[in-house]
């Protein structure tokens, strides 16, 4: 069976090579600072979290009289990862974190997910609600809820879904309905469903936080109000007081991430349950909005981590597995497989981690602030549709050992699919980032994006003039299927716009993930002219090997993704099924 | 929830309008003869069938001490589908069966398959064993064996794959030993592994077909030859001997199908373990392989019907649930899916249908022999692995609900994996297709394959320019990408040959589906002039459609999987991992 193993050589060559992020000295980190905190993080997730990965997913979570019952394996994880101070890197000193550079955050994060992404949920989703609360919260709130979600011992949810509200957030019902005498508190009533971390024993109290519409609010999102709403009700001096009539009356049965809670949630049904107004009142979504971008990111990489593990396991097999007298990677086909595997996964990576790296530049230019949002929901579609692929690979290089349960790969296909649907579907990433980021923004974003695209191509060296050519084609590809879209934006045909938003997205991620391989790709040829050992070497030439095989394999696919929007002439919703 | 749903119309257009397959007067079967089997048929999976597969999967197979228990719901329906004599559709009279077309018992097959493909293995893999006896068994062994496995009294099983022998058969070495005075007998030692229908309490014997190593044997498959290996023996009455020294000593875990039971069966534990020759020696594989391509199209038939249900499960929800006040369908998004699905999922069953009825048409003209085996790694890894996308493209439409069990989609992405893997893993199927059908056969089959393509395309309507443009586009592709790999086979330079097959087995299998589509739109198109009902001409639209549809959104990516190939200069073994 393959034990946990990250590219450790491949994260810093993103984390230091790349996007040098000990440039910012208001963290202090130097070159030896982020390998002491990978190295450290690294054991962690190796020793603590990637053994519970397996046996979690076999317990699951199970709903008792007293509430959710998480597998037992986890509540020894949990309470190590906050005494450690994992939860808190990354976060402001001034409310008890360790401050440090994003990138090596979001690395960090991307371990402990891929090593066991079930689990991640529920810091996660602390972390999540908690920076709502730092954002917006008013002092009271800050006060009485940060610090026991930062020390682990509250948890934090997000609840915007209910039964007939999905896609459609503007259609929730739950209501907030003002209490006498008792300033910024309501009494919530409604369901939510499809509520994560939603109960759990791995907390002494959860705050969630509900979006629920005020009397007379306007319909839409616009009436929609944002709600603190613990599980228990907080005493003045901070303890916990009586029940506040929140109920998780079910658990989902699941594809996978079994030992994550997915919980339906009554909110009121003794009339007793009071929420804190979070916010201005109808400003709900833009408030939840804080918590949905990160949990976008978060998705994506979910899709990104697990993908690097599935990657990193199938290497170990495919090196072992002796088929026809020799090892299986020497086969043609299964080194292809192996090689685009990793041209992907290293791809989603290092989109992943340049994404993660804007919020520290957008710190000194807020136009990065707006690449942020133009790349989230290239992120959150992107790694985890092509991640759920490379776990699929993963499961089909292993052959009939990989549809076992045992070999612990088909969990990734199982725990990667939810990321393609949660957080908003992929399809409506789609449409976010045409009809917003793009259309709405006037092709702003992308522009400026496209010009240090297009200064990484300019300074590519002459030996990749293949692997030039291909990434015009796509590029041209884009244009012409951007074009196509601007137009029938323009005409006010907005079906055809809506119909190729996917493909749209599907493309420009291709772009995106190319170019940031080319970056790399040109960094370690530079870096090929002066390395002196011969691992160094055989590393920089993966790099160089990952860029090219991108562009051979994966390109095409993005021209034809371009071609499948600019050939269809017609109007799909003229179709009948 | 949505219900059990064939789409009749499109099945019996295939079967009359596309294959007529009323001309085989040896079957006696008019129109009305085939709609009255697919309508008992359809009644029997909608009603006996399909109520077990969810039910079935949570449950799955148990090893206790005295073997396999299956789902308790599997031992009335398996009785049920021997005793309403649908195992012996297709099969001949004289073994007591009832003969009709062959793409008519396939398509059965495919509807049964879909509805749970868990099951459907028990009684396939029986219909395999027993059709190699039927083929290479002496008169013993045919007297002996068929009547119970007709019945339903026997299963059947495949035994290949050893720990050191998967997609390498010939490691296999378990051994066969004459047994001295027992003609024909020999002891049979080993173990073997992943045996689909191992052991169940479905049937009261188990006829298990075992390849083994006699004495003196040549390595490799040219050393195996195949033996009849009952659980228990059989006297010369044909009743139950003793116990044959066959164990089950484990079963998988595994992804899906959980309620097949995956089975390592210890052979000859205690040297007491008797097998029957069966054909001749050192001529195993081939017998072995009457079976084997049997259960690849079996593969296909598991990709393609389930994709069909899950297509039509999906169609009821969109059409159902409602987000932004109007059903989902009218999204444009969902709409754009739901076609592609519906295009890919019939593409596929014209697939099946029509390299079903090749077994027809063979026995007039056996040039359509070799046609069948160059379409089976199509039919087998294409339907398998374009039936799982459509699998999980149904788990996205559904969103939040298709990841939950309840809903029941999810269960076919985790079903169908299998079929990727399994009888020869898909890049097996490719090596198979590129190596075997077209290089070692001189190209000849695919000449003559490629002359009924260029009639069908040369007929094609004059409204079609754009879909005839596309799909020339694609031909013109596959041919520089033959080119290709024909060149390097020329030189010898095979690695270059193995790296490609794959996207050259996606490419020539997206050609033959769009071909098969082509066909059923031009037929259509013909039809519509003349279809007086409304709901007539709706239907024959939608085959138009679904050319389009193939044409636009999926030929792209065929034309992409060509310059893969042919844009890729280097050997990729040379590449490092």
């Amino acid at each position: 069976m393959a034990h946990y193993k990250s590219d450790q050589r491949d994260i810093l060559f993103n984390l230091i090579d790349v996007l040098n992020i000990t440039q910012y000295e208001e963290y202090g980190f130097d070159e030896s600072a982020v390998k002491e905190i990978i190295n450290e993080y690294d054991k962690f997730v190796e020793n603590e979290i990637f053994p519970t990965r397996e046996k979690s997913d076999e317990e699951g979570v199970k709903l008792t009289e007293t509430g959710v019952k998480v597998p037992e394996n986890l509540h020894k994880l949990n309470k190590a990862f906050y005494e450690m101070g994992w939860f808190a890197l990354g976060q402001p000193e001034e409310i008890g974190g360790a401050p440090c550079p994003n990138a090596l955050s979001s690395l960090c994060l991307s371990l402990s997910t891929g090593a066991n992404t079930a689990w991640s949920m529920y810091p996660g989703l602390t972390k999540g609600a908690m920076n709502v609360i730092k954002k917006v919260g008013d002092e009271w709130a800050r006060k009485t809820f940060i610090e026991p979600m930062i020390t682990g011992q509250w948890g934090g949810t997000m609840n915007l879904t209910e039964p007939q509200a999905g896609s459609d957030v503007g259609a929730a019902k739950t209501t907030a309905t003002p209490i006498d005498g008792k300033d910024g508190w309501y009494k919530i009533k409604g369901t939510k469903i499809f509520i994560s971390s939603g109960d759990s024993d791995l907390y002494e109290n959860i705050v969630h936080l509900v979006l629920a519409r005020t009397p007379g609010a306007p319909e839409g999102t616009k009436g929609l109000s944002l709600f603190i709403t613990p599980k228990y009700r907080v005493n003045d001096d901070g303890s916990l007081g009586e029940s506040n009539d929140v109920t998780c009356t079910s658990v989902e049965h699941k594809m996978g991430i079994h030992a994550s809670a997915t919980c339906v949630l009554n909110y009121g049904d003794n009339d007793n349950c009071e929420g804190y107004l979070i916010g201005k009142e109808f400003e709900g979504i833009q408030n939840m909005f804080i918590m949905m971008n990160e949990a976008r990111l978060d998705c994506g990489i979910q899709g990104e981590a697990q993908a690097n593990l599935a990657y990193e396991m199938t290497k170990q097999y495919v090196n072992e597995r002796t088929q026809f007298k020799t090892e299986i990677i020497k086969h043609p086909d299964v080194k292809r497989m192996m090689l685009k595997m990793r041209a992907m996964t290293r791809g989603l990576r290092s989109l992943v981690l340049y994404t993660s790296d804007l919020f520290d530049k957008a710190k000194k230019d807020e136009k990065y602030e707006d690449v942020i949002g133009l790349l989230t929901p290239i992120c959150k579609s992107f790694c985890s549709d092509r991640g759920f692929d490379v776990a699929v690979d993963a499961v089909q290089a292993h052959g009939g050992y990989g549809y076992c349960t045992e070999y612990g790969v088909e969990q990734f296909v199982r725990d990667i699919k939810i990321a393609s649907i949660y957080e908003g579907t992929n399809g409506i990433q789609a449409m976010d980032f045409v009809m917003r980021k793009i259309l709405k923004d006037g092709g702003k974003t992308m522009k400026f994006l496209s010009e240090d695209i297009f200064k990484t191509s300019n300074n590519l060296d002459d030996s990749f003039s293949f692997e030039r050519g291909q990434f015009s084609k796509a590029l041209g590809a884009a244009q012409d299927a951007m074009g196509f879209i601007g137009k029938k934006a323009k005409n006010n045909e907005m079906n055809y716009v809506l119909q190729n938003c996917k493909d749209f997205l599907e493309l420009a991620s291709h772009i995106v993930v190319a170019w940031r391989l080319m970056e790399s790709a040109n960094i370690a040829l530079k870096k090929l002219e002066t390395a002196d050992s011969q691992d160094e070497k055989d590393f920089l030439q993966t790099k160089v090997d990952d860029f090219r095989i991108y562009c051979s394999q994966f390109l095409p696919h993005a021209v034809a993704h371009a071609k499948t929007i600019t050939s269809f002439e017609d109007d799909i919703t003229t179709y009948k099924i």
